[in-house]
């Protein structure tokens, strides 16, 4: 069965427009970064949109829920910027209850030399294999339940609730 | 609980020798790629030996599942050229059975620019956490049991054994 | 005799911000892009500022300009930020016509991947080598004169101005 | 005036072959280097060979001297392997003494993270556009007379013959 991969912007995509010195969204670099990883996974890739997660607005958050509910695969990771990817996840959770969900990002984009995106898309798209369904986030190493994480803006990490 | 870290060398490490032009091993890359990776589990790495695995010897290979046996942990990544993985991956198998033992490695070595290892260490990574006891390997994004596994040598990929 | 490195900031030396998602300056990457380069030059390197060349004021160009003015060396490299790079250089002409002086600069960060620092460099370390007393600048890998050059925003690229 | 650029190999264009754990030849990464440096350029690129310096022949070197005599433009960069650059450099003089030949390399392959091969290209290309007629070497930041120069093949540089 093949996982679906919904791409919906964030720092994992920006790039870096030499023009104008600023960073911005071209194309989405995952089908590079699948070929880097040499991924065999039977993986459909879809651009819901290419957005900066601060400014994703209620109707884009429920595009992306749309494709989740519509997609025939059981199996979901959603590329997502880090600073509103939780209140996605609320979402999806509430919308998509029969589906394994697993969203993930990254602090540095891509295209730079130092990114973690690499290491967080081979995270996610392994514990979206094994996990049965709900929602998870998929961020340092680590695989939190939507419920209890949250993004600790001043270290740049993200970090259980306390339950 | 903490997850360990064994290393045995593979393409995964090795290192350009601008003296002589050939390959060669110095140090793991292991803890620039958890830095790299903005990975925040609780990680315990060893280096158990730095070698090619196709010179890995017996005595290597018995090395390798002491130290899995002899681990406080219950979750290890031991990190592993490909061409005899699946070898190391059996003995495992049969001397450590009450872990969970996730093997992994790289095409390309990571100090090269192209290399799979940073997808395949996050990956490896994720399902250690998830997986219950048993010996698996982690490449091209998927997960293999140690005994319906075989590297393609022509192809460069591992595969599943047909049943 | 050695040769004298100024570093003013400039794109070369941007960095990304993994907190708040924007470009800064924090060191240079000077000394670590001179150690790839495997650069045997006797280069003595100084940071003058770290500054974004459309923040540059007057007060900081004529800090440059007593930089040039006071070292001892004969032959000077520049590293800029393109947007007032022709500015600066004029300045260095009228107020140090006994040196050789080349800026030079980067369209993107050295940082990033994509970077045309490490070439930027190369080629302006081996142009004040050479050229006679007068101020250049070196990009795309030619040298202009500062009173013949501009930089065409458009395409991102240093051009001659038609004499 | 075009500069032409003659691609013979060496380190500077070797890759890693993953399916074999060696090094070899594909194609030259000089177009994506001269792409990245944003060199603007009139730049004429022939591959010659490709061919490890250590294995190359007298009828090679007669090869690449035969293309720098044909060759309609006065300044030629040589791309080689380093450890007999400095042999071709002396064939170059005896045969072609009316052409600026600057010959360079690298000391790991452009296709790894550490080269220093943008450096030396941006470092050639500039040399031959000032110098006068004659073979020289540029390696290292530095510019070398074919005939006061040699390789440190301990320290991995190239360094003045003491006159």
């Amino acid at each position: 069965m093949a996982i679906r991969l919904l791409i919906s912007g964030g720092t994992f995509d920006k790039e870096y427009d030499e023009l104008t010195g600023t960073l911005f969204f071209k194309d989405t670099h995952i089908q590079e970064m699948l070929r880097l990883g040499r991924c065999r996974l039977d993986v459909v890739v879809r651009t819901v949109m290419m957005v900066d997660s601060l400014e994703m607005t209620d109707a884009d958050r429920e595009a992306i829920l749309a494709n989740c509910r519509q997609a025939p695969e059981k199996q979901i990771v959603v590329t997502h910027g880090t600073d509103t990817m939780v209140e996605t996840a609320r979402l999806l959770a509430a919308g998509a209850p029969d589906k394994t969900i697993v969203l993930t990002g990254a602090m540095v984009p891509y295209a730079f030399g130092s990114s973690d995106g690499l290491f967080n898309l081979g995270s996610a798209l392994s514990f979206v294999q094994v996990l049965p369904p709900g929602v998870s986030i998929a961020m340092n190493g680590r695989c939190f339940s939507w419920d209890r994480v949250r993004k600790n803006t001043a270290l740049g990490v993200f970090e259980e609730i306390p339950g």
